[in-house]
């Protein structure tokens, strides 16, 4: 849905906000109290460019939260019930954090640069609070505070090509997940490959907000050939990928488990985790799935049926051109939904039939060509 | 400036969404991660309306954060500086919430149903993360939630008078910044006589998600021959009446002082509070001021400067159609504005001058009237 956004000194702009503006951006999304653009040319026409070509992503909303001092890496692990005990410097880890009831706080991609030095690169809630809250309770030596960093993703096949045009081939060596400091000009930026959508590319850790539009013109230079435009984070690619967005899909009312973020909880692990001891207990109320439905349809709300009875709520839905379907995802009744395969959706023309399915959807298994 | 917003699940709907879009709401911002309408007819035309008539505003965004158990008290004083000793059952404070270090986390108004049971009404942090964190880590007995209210805001001088036909003659008996539980039909809702504006009112604490929409016909029948319209919080009306919006004018970077917020510290009580003993100590580096110029001005940006240095940065400015006065809040440097009684601001015509004055403007001692 768009309407008008009224922006103001609180919902702030970024380093590439005026770039985004000369390229168009037709809409916005506040995301931790910052600009996100959410549409250039059009929900479909910016999918394909994707996963076509490269796309540059104002992603200075993806705010850090900088951990510093003796007793960093204990109170990273005491927010996330996923082991970072063996995590190498430089290496990025997606990890839930949560409460003492094992209830989320937010999915930040964790950054470690040293023993004492990590950042948390979150979601769109304010954890810098919850840091800041716990270490003070807890009385940890640390210092907590959101540095002045405005990620800028680089997103799509050809994203690889692109980043050695602009920082040497040397980026090229950086793994999955991984992450280095780079040279640009008299600055450094930490690089990791990674990003919020499947299509491959790398996230570049800006920290002179003056050097905001000398690299985004500098990519655009460099990229005419291989069809570099304005991007984001894009509804369809992420759903067809499988990647959640909290306050959405996850929320502070759901666990990892109701999630399908069982790969990073660590049960067998012995860490010193807030939540880790409630999720070892806990039996999942709700779970999200994978609803899939064989035509385009207008949702008439986002109550989801068995038989008869509402046993879920979508949280996320969108057409997908690639496969033809409508995908959706719902969360549901985990005791309700069961022995079920298919589920009813509210369509404007009545209920439709939807098959259930896991998150990430595997295309394969359901069937369908991955070719347009 | 308007953009268009992509709203989505995240970005949550109100009980009054249906109504506010059925009124012809133009923009909204996101507040608390939910969608607060931003204008209605315009600025200036909404701003007339709300210091004329009666105003109904749709703020389900500031949020409620829950505290209950023994310590709850406790757990209030630790996070304000200001002494909340003497608050009685159904009062509302304003008070700063400030860290360990007198910085600022938010400004809510904190009500006090019992001594084991608190609301923070807040503005645009997740103080919930705060409060959970602080209890957490000093384990604390409270429970700490974000209930599920939506506070609809019954603002302009004829206020009473509407509120007075919804809900009986007895909501006049409401003193300024207390509260009561008042009927409406089989539901009972806290009801305020505050808001975000100095034109009068009261703040209704919906409880019921169904009832969002007839209690908003309600008033819209009831309140015909008052001119009731919708409305939201007004840029020009809140500059005007010296109201701070956190985010803007006052930030995780400064402290009560600094915002002109002294008479919300209670710097001479044995009170046990975080922040407490470092406002004690501390000298401010900045200061929050007001500006006036006696002309409507287009800025160039946001620098304040002396006779040649940038010394401050504008963080809220509207014209004032009511003062003929273009009005600025600025964050100056707190020593080098001390001697000083004008600043400059960069106009699209060049540099202008602005009296230097106090939050909130008093308009008599700048010789302007109060009339149109």
């Amino acid at each position: 849905m768009l309407h008008e956004l009224l922006t103001s000194n609180r919902t702030r702009a970024t380093p590439f906000t005026s770039r985004v503006e000369a390229c168009g951006v037709q809409a916005y999304t506040v995301y931790n109290h910052m600009l996100l653009p959410a549409v250039f040319r059009g929900l479909e026409e910016d999918y394909w460019h994707l996963c076509e070509a490269v796309q540059l992503w104002d992603v200075s909303c993806q705010r850090q939260v900088e951990i510093t001092g003796q007793d960093s890496q204990k109170l990273v692990q005491l927010m996330t019930p996923r082991d970072i005990s063996q995590t190498d410097v430089g290496q990025c880890l997606y990890a839930p954090l949560c409460d003492e009831n094992g209830y989320m706080i937010n999915d930040p991609i964790l950054i470690k640069h040293s023993q004492n030095h990590w950042w948390l690169s979150i979601a769109d809630t304010d954890v810098l609070l919850w840091a800041k809250g716990l270490a003070t309770g807890f009385g940890f030596d640390v210092r907590i505070h959101e540095p002045d960093i405005w990620p800028l993703a680089v997103q799509g096949p050809k994203a690889e090509e692109l980043c050695v045009r602009v920082f040497g081939e040397e980026i090229s060596n950086i793994g999955f997940f991984r992450g280095k400091w780079m040279k640009y000009g008299a600055a450094s930026f930490f690089i990791a490959r990674s990003g919020w959508s499947k299509q491959g590319g790398f996230e570049i850790y800006l920290n002179e907000f003056s050097l905001g539009e000398k690299l985004w013109d500098d990519f655009f230079e460099k990229g005419k050939d291989l069809d570099v435009g304005p991007g984001c984070p894009n509804l369809i690619e992420r759903i067809e990928s499988g990647l959640l967005s909290f306050g959405a899909d996850a929320t502070y009312e759901t666990t990892p488990f109701e999630c399908g973020l069982e790969q990073y909880v660590s049960l067998e692990a012995d860490i010193e985790s807030l939540s880790i001891n409630a999720l070892r207990k806990q039996k999942p109320k709700t779970r999200l799935v994978g609803l899939v439905v064989n035509e385009k349809i207008e949702l008439a709300d986002r109550s989801v049926l068995d038989e008869k009875d509402v046993i879920g709520e979508i949280t996320a839905n969108t057409w997908s051109p690639r496969y033809s379907v409508y995908l959706v995802y719902a969360r549901c009744d985990a005791n309700r939904i069961l022995a079920l395969t298919e589920l009813n959706l509210k369509s404007t023309k009545g209920l439709v039939k939807a098959r259930i399915t896991d998150i990430p959807f595997n295309f394969v298994t359901l069937g369908l060509s991955n070719q347009s």
